[in-house]
């Protein structure tokens, strides 16, 4: 099943159900929105399921997804991985900070959560001083999660799978991480591709609570990326059942990968521009790419194998406040 | 004006207007939750402010504080300063970390915000081992705040002041800031006193932009500590210009103080138990002071300079999951 919300005025916006191809779509019928959905999925799905398989058929309105908000528009709750080892490396490296690498626990940081841009809208920003970046990602939607959820049980918490852009101020990034608090100002709203899907629409692209597709990354209409998600180094389940050691995971609760990379990063590329300068540091001794400047594109896409639409695309420009 | 939430069945309960002995209390008139309310503050709050007159001259229900959920049960956003510079340099002590003190730039994280604990639940948590903790702390809710406003500006966004316990872990806590994604595991859901009031309920002891009141912690029953609320490094209007400098701040976001603390720490005593333990580091080489065992209570309550009740009191019991 494919959902998105369009607008209708309200913070939350209209649940519709997306037709297979993306092409088309019609509003749910036994719930509203996307937080409604979450806090109830055994009760309203089926319902959803029988329009998901009329729409398939030919019903169903045009869905253009240029008009469509983040598929879930805030959320009570944002808790980032950084699940992708090569990632983490290059970061430390071109962070100039410790990794701190555990490989028996997982990273993860509490985002902002109020608001997830729409996937086509404008970035406001104040300054390309601090260092614009893009995060090509991965996320996971939950329903309510009890504290102390194990992994194997956590897995059957996974409702949908998102797309997500975690724009991040890098000049930023560093200074508040020195403190150990986390960030605040290196990390203003993430973006959303405009489709969410239940796993079942991967088929065996879903594995091991992975997403095994690559993300692609075009900066300014050139590919920047293509890595796999595959290679994260905690699945999904894993990163769920890390958050829930000490709390409840309300549901409509998202959960990021973490930056998509692989260790070929030299012949896939990059899902953010800090990784790639922190390969040319390893490579070249400096980094030579700049981060954004107003008025520059990003775009994040991710098909199934035989080239189908999934999540639609991540097109947006980032501007002056 | 002083505000609570009682229970209604909803995720965000009822918002009633209390009377300023916070005796009585009636259900709000023209607005249901205290979401709704900081959405559109000048719209409905002179109603309120008019039901409120009426109370103090006697109308209403009893209101009993023990029936109350937090006046924001929940928030789109927390963030949580650490204002208190004899505080923060406590805390380096007894985590083993650096304190990076930065007197331009306030410390803050961003904390989960899905749920607010009542000011009497019990408090769940996984394991006595992960070295219980409270931290006694006064915030502000704020309406609105667009990107990049200003310090003096910030102050008029800031609509209630409430008291809030923000439970931590420390065992967890100095594994997490290592990483410097800031906290998941070492910061459970926090609790909020019942009645949030407005700056003016405070007359002279709402001075720039902080709390000019002590805050009384009781462990067990005894006295722990009564630390003076003025003593912030960055009042709640840098905090909040802090925190918009590169994304709106929605309506409803809810900002700490911190742990409040004194430089006279030996005699007024602290707020959280951290501290009590790098005093003792500092006086006697080593911690003495356990954390808490499930079973323990604390009560933390803030009356005006004449002894009359403000926030009313968080007064919980930390117990087994």
């Amino acid at each position: 099943m494919r959902l998105a919300t369009l607008p209708n005025g309200s913070h939350d916006g209209r649940l519709h159900v997306v037709s297979r191809d993306n092409a088309r779509s019609i509003p749910a019928e036994v719930v509203t929105t996307m937080q409604a959905l979450l806090e109830d999925w055994d009760t309203h799905a089926p319902a959803l399921e029988a329009q998901y398989r009329t729409l398939t058929e030919g019903d169903g309105e045009a869905f253009d997804p240029a008009t469509a908000l983040a598929p879930m528009p805030r959320a009570w709750q944002w808790l980032d991985g950084s699940a992708y080892e090569s990632h983490g490396m290059l970061m430390a490296k071109v962070l100039g900070i410790d990794n701190h690498a555990d490989k028996t626990r997982p990273l993860m940081y509490q985002g902002l959560s109020d608001r997830f841009l729409a996937p086509t809208a404008d970035v406001p920003l104040p300054t390309e001083g601090d260092g614009i970046d893009f995060e090509g990602e991965f996320g996971v939607i939950c329903d309510a999660v009890p504290m102390g959820t194990d992994t194997a049980t956590a897995r059957g918490h996974i409702r949908l799978l998102v797309q997500i852009n975690d724009w991040s101020l890098r000049a930023v990034a560093p200074i508040e991480m020195r403190t150990g608090f986390g960030w605040i100002q290196a990390k203003p709203a993430c973006s959303m591709a405009p489709v969410a899907v239940t796993p079942d629409e991967l088929g065996d692209a879903w594995r091991d609570a992975r997403v095994d597709l690559p993300l692609i990354v075009d900066w300014n209409g050139e590919r920047f990326g293509a890595a796999g998600g595959y290679a994260m180094g905690f699945g999904f389940d894993q990163l769920i059942a890390h958050a829930a050691r000490t709390r409840n995971l309300v549901a409509g609760t998202v959960i990021g990968s973490g930056t998509v990379s692989n260790e070929n990063y030299r012949e896939v590329g990059s899902s953010c521009i800090a990784e790639k300068r922190g390969i040319e540091m390893l490579d070249e001794g400096e980094a030579r790419t700049g981060f954004m400047c107003f008025g520059d594109t990003v775009r994040m896409e991710c098909r199934t194998a035989d080239g189908s639409p999934l999540f639609g695309a991540i097109d947006q420009r980032v501007v002056g406040l």
